[in-house]
């Protein structure tokens, strides 16, 4: 068993703090140490450290490797081109030239779990399916009716002990109508974009959905790491489409019955926005008001203070998210997070490159 | 004519901005210039620099010469010790050293005017009626139940051709209910602290009201300028108690039907607080978003945003103030900036002096 973390994710939704240079996995957003780093200490509990690989843009391969010493500095893979999750897992794959019967955890670098150990449970239930041949997802337990994520219709179960079962359909992220249809009629979970699978059947499933990534992957195989192949690598994939994995393998593979879903209940989030980060920290650590840096507040609810060095007071606050950074701080309503792109967008037109 | 600017305060309720070193007076809250640069050009209509004095502590004379360089320096008067507001006027018209018929206008050097000319016409107005030996305070036409100022009765008339009117009383800052009723009944204004009267008139309350200070200032204008006299003088005024003019002067005064009122409608505004500088901003420039420095705003309302060099994003956000300096940022509810008092309290117990 061996993992890939994916770190390919510019994380633009936590601007100010995540920038082009430091994207959102190597932010520490949740405490002390930053996702990538929780990530890659939660999967110490099922792998040794020279079983755990990432791969990240090749500007950011240097930094990742800094965040993560106790990894073989060669398991930190750099994409050439950012090609989206299916690329990304494929090119992992080859380039980690494991054995064709190796069971591999695919995951975000930039997520947070509540309960690591049941993270760490899920992941080994998946991988017991995974050995039967299936594509494996997790998928989240939903505690409410999210319209951010995409749903997994659960299927059939695979069998009576356990709560696994084939994927019936993934859906697409849905109106809030939907969404409470969903959590009303049970047997939905949300797609946590992890993945378990044997290398053999993602090989065989990209074969089958993805040729033209899967005869790419091909060629890049049989030159590894002839002199001078990663200008050849980034020729070989800039003609492949950015195919994600949900679209490009695991939509497909549930139509033909191959895809199978294990519960994931531990406290899960994809930080998809400083909302979602508000709302994670708030749930684990049983507090409305959660805050880094020095501060200081009286009478504040729902609350989340990004801070740095600086003092930051809040008097009687509710429902805003303060993110305090050198050069740029964001006070944002809580229900209205997802703006923040159009505002880089205004930003970038302003102001240039200048806080990006 | 002449003024005596009353910079003494420490606006401590305008945290983060005002610091010890940098009083309210000396920010630039309202525009380019500070407070006390607007109210010195605000009697530019009325007066020639050389008949404007400003009094203030010690500690900020050089920074108060320094943003006034069209006063003579000597016009910048050093209180060797605070002692409120009767005390103040009281050294600053010894030190000033004008005819005893010279008529004073008495004013804060820390509050906003949006109407500069109505300003004028009052103080004329003001002067005018204190020629004739009134002790005389403007008060400003009441916009609305404010609970954060003190209130005057208006009495009888002085003549029918003009509003003034004698004091009949001053009234305690009021709660709600009894503010409302001031204003249902009519006849009220707000109490701006600003007061205009001759010398001798001010002189003759303080020997009847304050004798102890009477004495004081006598003992004080006789060694005027002697060698080492700064020295003397604080050992002067130490025994004597802190009296504001309000308490001290006008009221034992409006009780012997001696002091007047001139009503003013000019959007004055004491800027007591973030929210006080938040409604005068907000009416002067007919805006609810209100902000300096730059700026990005998405749906905003009732926002006041005091920014330095950093860039302050605000999304979606209603009834907040931002306050930015370089090592304390403030984000807080409109309705509740007076809570930074009690803010500052536990600033200084947990960290000293540093952002006081």
């Amino acid at each position: 068993m061996y993992a890939i973390v994916m770190a390919g994710g510019a994380g633009t939704r936590l601007w100010p703090l995540s920038r082009r240079r430091t994207p959102k996995q190597l932010l520490a957003l949740t405490g002390d140490t930053s996702l990538l780093q929780q990530t890659v200490a939660r999967l110490g509990a099922l792998l040794k450290p020279h079983d755990i690989y990432v791969i990240t843009g090749q500007a950011h391969v240097r930094a990742t490797q800094e965040q993560l010493p106790q990894l073989p500095a060669d398991n930190v893979l750099g994409e050439p081109l950012a090609r989206s999750t299916a690329v990304a897992a494929g090119l992992a794959t080859v380039l980690a030239r494991r054995e064709s019967d190796d069971v591999a955890l695919v995951l975000p670098a930039d997520h947070f779990v509540a309960d690591e150990a049941a993270f760490a449970d899920a992941l080994r239930e998946a991988a017991r399916v995974a050995e039967r041949g299936y594509l494996v997802t997790l998928g989240v337990v939903p505690t409410h009716p999210a319209t951010g994520y995409g749903y997994i219709k659960h299927g059939e179960a695979l069998h009576s002990a356990s709560p696994s079962a084939l994927v019936e359909r993934f859906v697409e992220k849905p109106d809030a109508a939907h969404a409470e249809t969903f959590l009303a009629e049970g047997g939905y979970s949300w797609n946590a974009g992890v993945f378990v699978w044997r290398n053999y059947a993602f090989r065989q499933a990209l074969e089958r959905f993805q040729p033209q990534l899967s005869e790419a992957l091909g060629r890049i195989e049989a030159l590894h790491r002839t002199p001078g192949w990663m200008s050849d690598v980034r020729a070989i994939l800039e003609p492949v489409p950015a195919i994600t994995i949900d679209v490009g393998v695991a939509e497909p593979a549930a139509a033909e019955g191959r895809m199978a879903v294990v519960p994931l209940d531990a406290g899960w989030s994809d930080i998809g926005s400083w909302s979602a980060l508000l709302e994670a920290l708030s749930g684990a650590r049983g507090a409305d008001l959660v805050a880094s840096g020095p501060h200081l507040d009286r009478g504040s609810r729902r609350v989340l203070v990004h801070g740095g060095d600086r003092l930051v007071v809040t008097v009687g606050l509710e429902d805003v998210i303060i993110v305090d950074t050198p050069d740029a701080l964001l006070v944002c309503h809580r229900d209205r997070a997802e703006e923040i792109k159009p505002v880089l967008d205004e930003i970038a037109r302003t102001a240039g490159d200048r806080y990006l």
